[in-house]
């Protein structure tokens, strides 16, 4: 039949979305230069190369704070020369430079290991509501400390927000609105519906909005790149998805004498928690309630949310380690 | 058919692969601010929605000479607090920057004129010869001007080729070899069989060879962007190429008193002029170069390679304006 073809999809509940945090990326130990970043992102693509050997289909998303915060670096250090660069452009910029690292390192791993599948890295924007509370409430601190004049002097001509860290150190605040949705999804859908392995949602995405023109625009915020990768893992009908981290459990009363770890919790022990402020804000809360909306709102019954430490994937998909959030 | 889908194909003669130079990012005669090249870029989209109301699904390429020479001087003015950036992920940076402007000012206009279409732009990765003689013949410039100093130490500390350029004015040299592979072709020939309008392929791609041990890794190199968009285009089997510039037209004789335009010319016409050194190595011979491969190799008889100012492209594809090359 000219002018159109069939496609043969892979199995839907193989899919298998996974969010690399920053230390699968940068090890906390290291500096984190390019090469240190490339030998990091190598191990971390053995592992992933584990999930594929067991049937699955990975997408795969990640953080982009330490590098984004280089770029930020980088454009105030060269301001007195080069024109600066606004959060969401520099955003942009690190989806590519690190879909390439994930993409060729994955690719390599693979390769070595005689697992043949096409890896390709997606720039992905994400629109969030105009009127999100988040912009009443900048809380997210991004890019370098600034002394208290650098402070000033940005707010002034930049129109930032600025937050008193102490010790006479102060850093720019951004909001961090929900992301509703993301805008290259029928493009990702797509190529997973081929069965490519996918590299997206960089650093939560890139936050665009509609301004009062009607316009798609750029805004100066940050989402999160947990939440970001529910809302993915949601289009995608996956039955699973794993965020992984530098701990290995989501734990209760943590960091106190009757901390415990969780292993497995439904839906609800996990609201019961996050609603007795358990987790914390920054870290993970919204990993908890991503898991909570996955697999409440997961055709499958069976969907299943994964808190693991990035060295343990392979056996935190063996049922062995990391906190399991599950529907009921 | 559960598990399986039809996929009904755009017109493959519908096709229009779009290279846009520098002039259609950032104007000639302005600084070249995010501001200004958003600008630039929204004029630009509307001359691309010129064709897509005539019919044609466009696949975009883009250069990004300034955008990546200023990366690398951000990186080179803060070398002294954080650590460098190889090319070929500076490349990268600027795809998904770039990519990202260009995807969204596209976006914006198509929806002014109640045009519908998805729009994504690709991470591309290109493969080369690692025996390329290009990397024997580093010619391409890139990057900021180097004092001798400068260039003496990078040379030491960094083994870059250093090229002197009079009045003591050094600059980087990278090799530019052709491009092999497309790496991401698959996942770009998904997007435009679906019918959308796919970025890709920027700055040339970034390069990537096969190194000793069978890795794929980056290179230091920049690849021509129109070598990289005849490549892409001969892959779709698109039936028209066109490269938009800053110029009307090729010329022969170009400054001189008998300079002529070439309005329509054939493949062997075109080589015969390119035999004669008739056009510029670093501008207008890979724009030939690729303008003649293109139709040869095309599989239609009536294909087109169009070099034409960007501000003309309606024009141009209406036969009023621009070189057109034929295959005979």
């Amino acid at each position: 039949m000219p002018g159109a073809y069939y496609i043969s999809m892979p199995d839907i509940r193989k899919r298998l979305v996974v969010a690399l945090g920053g230390n699968a990326i940068s090890a906390a130990d290291k500096q984190g230069t390019i090469d240190e970043q490339f030998a990091q992102v190598s191990e971390t693509a053995e592992v992933l190369c584990d999930a594929i050997e067991r049937g699955y289909q990975l997408i795969v998303t990640h953080g982009n704070g330490p590098q984004v915060g280089n770029i930020l670096r980088r454009v105030e250090l060269a301001r007195s020369e080069l024109y600066p660069i606004p959060l969401e452009v520099c955003v942009a910029d690190t989806q590519a430079g690190m879909g390439y690292m994930i993409a060729q390192c994955l690719s390599n791993a693979m390769n070595r290991r005689n697992l043949t599948c096409d890896v390709t890295a997606v720039v992905t924007t994400v629109m969030v509501d105009a009127d999100d509370p988040a912009f009443q409430d900048a809380n997210k601190a991004i890019g370098p400390g600034l002394t208290s004049a650098q402070a000033e002097s940005h707010r002034v001509r930049d129109g930032w927000q600025v937050r008193d860290e102490g010790g006479g150190r102060f850093r720019r605040v951004v909001p961090s609105p929900l992301p509703r949705k993301i805008i290259e999804m029928p493009a990702i859908e797509r190529l997973v519906d081929v069965g490519q392995i996918v590299v997206c949602c960089g650093g939560g995405g890139i936050p665009v909005a509609v301004d009062s023109l009607g316009r798609v625009r750029g805004v100066a915020a940050v989402i999160d790149k947990d939440r970001t990768t529910g809302l993915l893992a949601r289009h995608l009908h996956a039955p699973a998805l794993v965020i992984l981290t530098a701990v290995e459990y989501a734990c209760i009363n943590f960091g106190k004498p009757n901390e415990r770890r969780l292993e497995q919790i439904s839906a609800d022990e996990a609201e019961t928690h996050l609603k007795a402020g358990q987790f914390g804000a920054g870290s993970m809360r919204p990993k908890i309630e991503t898991a909570i909306d996955f697999v409440r709102c997961s055709p499958h019954q069976d969907a299943v949310a994964i808190i693991a430490h990035v060295n343990r994937f392979a056996d935190a998909l063996d049922g062995k380690c990391g906190t399991r959030i599950v529907r009921e």
